[in-house]
């Protein structure tokens, strides 16, 4: 019998996939399940962008060019511009979600066997993109109590070698929705520009930026051209996850060509998704205002009952839609299997994602889970509430 | 400045690419452009399939599962079984186009510096793919004397060595158009079987079939389950290449649970294609008899004018809706070019692939060019004629 290969082996799996039959279980036995192990919105996509799939005058679904029509990354470089982010459309390849800008940026900058540095919790699957890439994550370490603020520069001097070729954030962060300020942009750019490395910045949830806060992109930072790589989705925006477009951006002319090769083997972007992406680009700002309303409604009342329960630490999101909450417990990764399979409040219950999956480091975060604010406030408000009744009987 | 990865720097350029510019040089001169380059069909999209999505009642375009829906998966199979191929749906992951099945096969059965033997000339983005897994690719030279039959089995055991993998074959053959008999697909399957190999079969010109043979699929070989691998696409098959919506289907468990691990890191593919797709699976088979009776008269059309030119060679395709001619020229690279930039009959001029780029045994297929036929009759007779004018003047 042939053998899986190595890399295959090593593949990780997602850290609630083991959760899902369990999941499944609670389903069969009549249970309600809340959940805030996922980053699928329930926010309604646009009209805009369902209509304008509703109406396509298509008769051949035909190939669009690899790097996504003009049309549409001129439209994405004017959504820049009005973010105060000053791009050409030939800087911007158009990508199958922000997935796919990520497996490009990861194959353009590294080789096999080389370091990309990156501030941990992080996005659970940078670990996928990096085993098959061939590449190893460095994590420096960013704390909870620091409420996941940039760890000092030093820490990450320390892990710099000769085989680290970038440094990845997530900026706001997903798990641990912190919004990097200026400062520490900038920070990270003197250390990229000092050791010649890529930054490579995730900020698909860019919009998502709370209290007033305003995002500052790598790509707004001067002098960081050649260094900076912008990652983007229209998944969490638009809540259109399933439309499976994203964009990488760079005015780094040699990454960009090389980019466009990794495209080109591919041939092209989903083309119906295009046409809802683009038209999505037209969406009023009044929606964005509801969205960041509701998302902030939701925050603060996650927040505040997380509060509540007696030796519960969390962190205080000031982006995207997660946060990461620190339980008295020693596994959370029971507690979560525990939680479906052994315990309910009058037929409901939650499924919460351990957070053990989004460290690199091994041991690291065992007694945290992360929330996504996804559901509605009563949902949420009575999720919170089973999370601390569980906690009062729970044992491990 | 931060350098490109050595596997960026050697990824391969589209063998076309390098024309582009010259093309758009010869419309900015007026001249009409015969388009014998690409694999996009002009033939019309199932109607059934561009009105599924018209008439789309989603309000989130969310994720779907990772390996596929399960309703599309059990149609995929339904499809199978009326091809005669029996598989269940969770022998199928839906991906992202033939493109991602061809990268998660590659991914979850060779580590870097394995090897892959494939049957040269193949489609060039096996390159791609290969560089981009950092997995060598070991040609085994088919002929145009021999119609780019199956190489004799002792050219591939030659070639095998501890670090061979897998065995990659393209059937109906982009860019040849050979179709592999069953008893060379046994001959395949006795290699694999024997050395402990994978044998991946792209199958998505399948019903691309001529002359009445009938396709036969690596997995209707009995006792193949755990080395077969197939990779399908919509893109072809109902003219919907923008949709981005592909499958591999195999019976060994262990390689679905890998290749399913590398699907869950890109999280979905594409919703909106997934739905048009589905619709596209009750197309008619008065579709499929109208397209390929169209394909047939064009290849006859095209052969047979080729073969009226001194000193052009030309394989018979049976399959799909390539060929790979032989012409009386030196290097076929220069020729396309000058095609585009020096030539024209009454202001109109031909751009076809240079089929180098179709080999990786450097030196070999210099002097020939792969046609697609995906061009009316009449446009193709022109376009012939046009190779034939230009071959009396050329010189290199
Ligand atoms: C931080 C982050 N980056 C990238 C992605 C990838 O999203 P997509 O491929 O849908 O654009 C996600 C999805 O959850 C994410 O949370
Ligand atoms: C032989 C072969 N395999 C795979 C593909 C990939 O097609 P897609 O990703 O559109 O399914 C193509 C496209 O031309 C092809 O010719």
């Amino acid at each position: 019998m042939p053998k899986i290969s190595k890399k295959g082996l090593s593949m990780p799996e997602s850290p609630i996939r083991k959760l899902v039959p369990y999941a499944e279980n609670a389903y069969k036995q009549g249970k309600t399940v809340y959940h805030l192990n996922i980053g699928q919105p329930d926010i309604k996509t646009p009209q805009v962008a369902l209509d304008a799939v509703r109406v396509h005058s298509l008769d051949i679904l035909a190939y669009t060019r690899s790097e996504g029509s003009e049309g549409y990354r001129t439209k994405i470089a004017d959504y820049y511009a009005k973010n105060d982010i000053h791009v050409k459309h030939d800087d911007i390849i158009v990508t199958t979600g922000g997935s796919e800008a990520l497996l490009f940026a990861f194959g353009s900058v590294m080789d096999v066997g080389d370091e990309v540095i990156i501030p941990e919790p992080f996005y659970a699957n940078y670990n996928g993109f990096s085993t098959s890439s061939g590449v190893k994550v460095v994590p420096v370490i960013s704390k909870i109590e620091d409420n996941f603020a940039l760890p000092p520069i030093e820490e990450f001097e320390k892990l710099i070698t000769p085989k680290t070729k970038a440094i990845l954030i997530c900026n706001p962060g997903n798990p641990t929705g912190y919004l990097y300020s200026k400062e520490e942009i900038k920070k990270l750019a003197n250390i990229v520009k000092k050791h010649d490395l890529f930054l490579i910045a995730d900020e698909v949830y860019r919009e998502f930026a709370y209290d007033g806060a305003t995002h500052y992109s790598i790509l707004q930072e001067e002098g960081l051209d050649d260094y900076a790589i912008v990652i983007d989705s229209v998944s969490k925006r638009y809540s259109m996850c399933g439309a499976r477009i994203g964009c990488l951006v760079s005015k780094n002319k040699d990454l960009i060509k090389t980019v466009l090769k990794f495209a080109q083997a591919r041939l092209s972007p989903p083309t119906l998704a295009q046409i809802a992406s683009e038209a999505a680009l037209q969406t009023p700002q009044s929606y964005f205002d509801d969205v960041i309303e509701e998302y902030v409604e939701r925050r603060n009342v996650l927040i505040e009952e997380l509060n509540k329960i007696d030796g519960v630490q969390v962190a205080n999101p000031k982006g995207a839609f997660y946060c990461i909450a620190q339980l008295p417990i020693k596994n959370s990764d029971a507690f979560a299997q525990w939680l479906l399979e052994s315990f309910d409040v009058d037929g409901e219950t939650v499924m919460v994602a351990p957070a053990a999956g989004f460290y690199s480091t091994p041991g690291v975060g065992l007694n945290q889970i992360r929330i996504a604010y996804v559901l509605n406030t009563d949902s949420l408000k009575k999720a919170v509430n089973i999370l601390k009744e569980a906690l009062k009987v729970y044992k491990d």
